[in-house]
């Protein structure tokens, strides 16, 4: 008997991930393929399916492709469509959907923001298995968020809930790519903790071997290395990071209730460097209410295949 | 036949409204009582038992009282404790169901958030008939909120979700009852209000008929009278709570996506004077995923009966 399928992507401003996923969430094959920014989208769709067709092809078990599960930032699994990823600059909306519906007609073709993407894969086959109401955070190129209350993942009333990366922590703080000022993602994404050591280059004396590089080349991961050389700024920066995180966090609670918060993405990998500080503000921070009840966890899935193996689980509840 | 109803009860900062209610929200009963508060916990559920003892004595109907469903602040459904409720000023945990079972022994006694009541009574027998996705604040001696999602009241893992009132809207702002800094309610507050109108008499020189009442004396009704005759202090207090909640709603809205914010309770009387400045401040916060999207609504519920209503119902969907 053929072995069905569902395709999981995820798109990452960075990367995009491939696997194909069976229903177990065993991963049959993967593959990386740039995300092509600041183009026009039919040279990514172009290069993306040429991947996707690539990795099938493969495959060398018999197999029939159920659909594709995409997860994308600002994505509105209602319409198809992602909106306004001013990181991405493939135009305002972008009807992904329906533009890769000219290269496949598979039964299901589905788009989630790649933080819900996130949440379904770590409740389908990680640490949030069995549990009914969490969080979970993306720290990537942007701050993207998935919430789960009452066992079920909260679109919204238009698809777009769970846009937490883009909650206003400081009104007079950094520019954001959405228009506005001080938005969670500027402060607590992999390139925010950049700005973070630029801040820091400018307003202290701390000698630092990132004052050494350019800050256009700045990334979270050259703070970490930099960070486990006990460079001060470098942990400064994470203490920094983790205290807007935290801070923002413990508001956060105060909507859901949340059994846990689950942080995920680039910035996540530094571990306790991101985790300490983020624990501790978050504590310091939160409502009496719910002191010390709240888990702060770290993805218990592999950071590369988390949102594809979710993607690819939105297909499967598309298809029911 | 005996008509079967519940006993709603809304416990405010000030009264407790009592409504004996049938399946089809039809009030046949109701009165109030004030809340004691700074007591022995005791002596207010005497005076409360025997209110709701003559209030149900009175009714000429025959009828079964099913249970009863008490709407509180920082209430715990799971529990049936009040955690922490420092207006109220009755300890820091209160067992309020176990202590009212040893007055009754109906099938059901149930407690939630005041706020969490006022969602529910909205989405039965209110503006939000047929919503999934709606907020409901209310703008009492403090701010609570219930939060719908997925047509769901959202209760969190512990049953405390939906304390909008303590997010930190200025970490370096007004002292809270809660113990920390800056929360929504200290602003957005019918007491809130009255705070601003205190730091306008000190940092301006506005004129204002309010210079000549006791500080202590204040209340909402009292801005609100004064906003009608004009007053330019009033106004601009009306302006800077709109400010300081229309903000907030624009980050609470990326959390979930709501179809409607609707406000309820004292400050929510002031009509225009609180919507315009909140509306205002929302739209020039919101993300623009969600602009002009979502709308700002009044309860379409008598005020002093929508908690009443919805403490009810939760005594329905309890027994089923």
């Amino acid at each position: 008997m053929r072995k069905e399928v569902a395709i999981g992507i995820d798109i990452g401003g960075t990367n995009t991930v491939i696997g194909v996923v069976d229903k177990n969430g065993e991963i049959l094959a993967e593959a990386t393929t740039p995300t092509l920014t600041n183009t026009d989208i039919k040279n990514y769709l172009d290069a993306l399916t040429s991947k996707i067709n690539e990795t099938v092809f493969e495959i060398k078990e018999d197999i029939e492709v159920k659909g594709i599960g995409i997860g994308a930032p600002s994505s509105n699994y209602y319409t198809g469509e992602i909106v306004g990823a001013s990181n991405l600059g493939w135009g305002e909306v972008v009807p992904f959907v329906k533009l890769l519906r000219e290269y496949y007609d598979y039964p299901a073709i589905v788009l989630t923001n790649d933080a819900n993407s996130a949440a379904v894969g770590e409740m389908m086959y990680g640490g949030a298995k069995g549990m009914n109401d969490f969080l979970m955070l993306t720290l990537g190129t942007g701050v993207g968020s998935g919430v789960v209350a009452n066992g079920k993942l909260v679109l919204g009333h238009d698809g777009f809930a769970g846009e937490l990366g883009h909650v206003i922590t400081d009104s007079d703080g950094r520019e954001c790519g959405c228009g506005r000022n001080g938005c969670l993602e500027t402060y607590a994404s992999a390139t925010g903790i950049c700005r973070t050591v630029s801040e820091l280059i400018a307003s202290t004396k701390i000698p630092s071997s990132l004052r050494d590089v350019p800050a256009g080349n700045f990334t979270s991961k050259m703070v970490f290395d930099a960070a486990e050389k006990s460079d001060e700024l470098a942990l400064m920066a994470f203490e920094l990071t983790g205290k807007m995180l935290g801070k923002a966090i413990s508001d956060f609670v105060a909507f859901s209730s949340p059994e846990a918060v689950f942080l995920f993405g680039g910035l996540a990998l530094a571990g306790d460097y991101i985790f300490k500080p983020t624990k501790k503000y978050m504590e310091e921070n939160m409502c009496f209410l719910y002191a010390n009840k709240v888990k702060l966890l770290p993805s218990e899935l592999d950071g590369a295949k988390i949102a594809v193996l979710g993607a690819s689980a939105v297909v499967w509840s598309e298809l029911n």
